[in-house]
């Protein structure tokens, strides 16, 4: 575990890039800041955790725990686990009684998931030194988001 | 059992509305054909199990695939079970060797993962009396789609 550092998922921003508008969640630790770019349903669903709105109809991820309900299963933690060419690869490591599994899963869902489940998230150590910028250079980006 | 009409999953159609572009899947039983309107995000992941594409990094629904593999568990089926004001709702049904469980879905989900699991999608019948329209009727309109 010595290697995992935990951060705090402060929210999500909508960013201006070539391909248009894209959303990007924000993850904290200290002075340092990963930020990471999701779909729009990922990130309207983590707005939606973040903000613990209960919507009329189960979302994708509200369904996910539902499921995890029937297993008397937990999401233990999820890990932001490498940057490969630009991709992030997380997993998220869920627990029963008698049972942990670790899943192969993108960072959005596990960030959406994390959230609902009140579960750590953590960011492998190279993965921060790789792509983590300073709070003070996200904070100046994100005053000019949209 | 007897009021549950078997459909099978079309496609796809992005159709004009006054709230701009939206995707609407069709699930046919004979000449009848019953029209929902879906997020843009789980259409995309509609299409995708109907093409029988693997995605490089797995979308939620494949995600919830993986975590029902974890407890060996399976989709029976899925059923459209009601539509009140608009609104349809759901139920999907798992299954392990000790266990059944219906859980709350959005029709969209339940199709996603039944796409995926070779599930059988079934409507209540009173759904296709209330909303079903003719075969040739949404041939007309999917003609007009964007």
């Amino acid at each position: 575990m010595n290697d995992l550092v935990p951060v705090t998922v402060k929210g999500i921003y909508m960013m201006k890039t070539p391909l248009g508008p894209t959303p990007m969640v924000l993850l904290y630790n200290g002075d340092k800041v990963l930020p990471i770019y999701v779909g729009i349903s990922e990130a309207t669903s983590i707005e939606s955790a973040l903000n613990h709105e209960i919507t009329p109809r189960p979302m994708t991820h509200d369904l996910f725990i539902s499921l995890l309900d029937c297993f008397n299963a937990k999401i233990k933690w999820v890990l932001i686990d490498t940057l490969d060419d630009g991709i992030y690869y997380a997993r998220l490591i869920i627990q029963t009684d008698d049972l942990k599994r670790e899943l192969d899963a993108r960072p959005s869902d596990c960030i959406a998931l994390a959230l609902r489940a009140n579960a750590d998230v953590f960011v492998r150590k190279k993965v921060i030194t790789k792509a983590a910028i300073d709070k003070n250079e996200i904070e100046e980006i994100t005053r000019m988001a949209l």
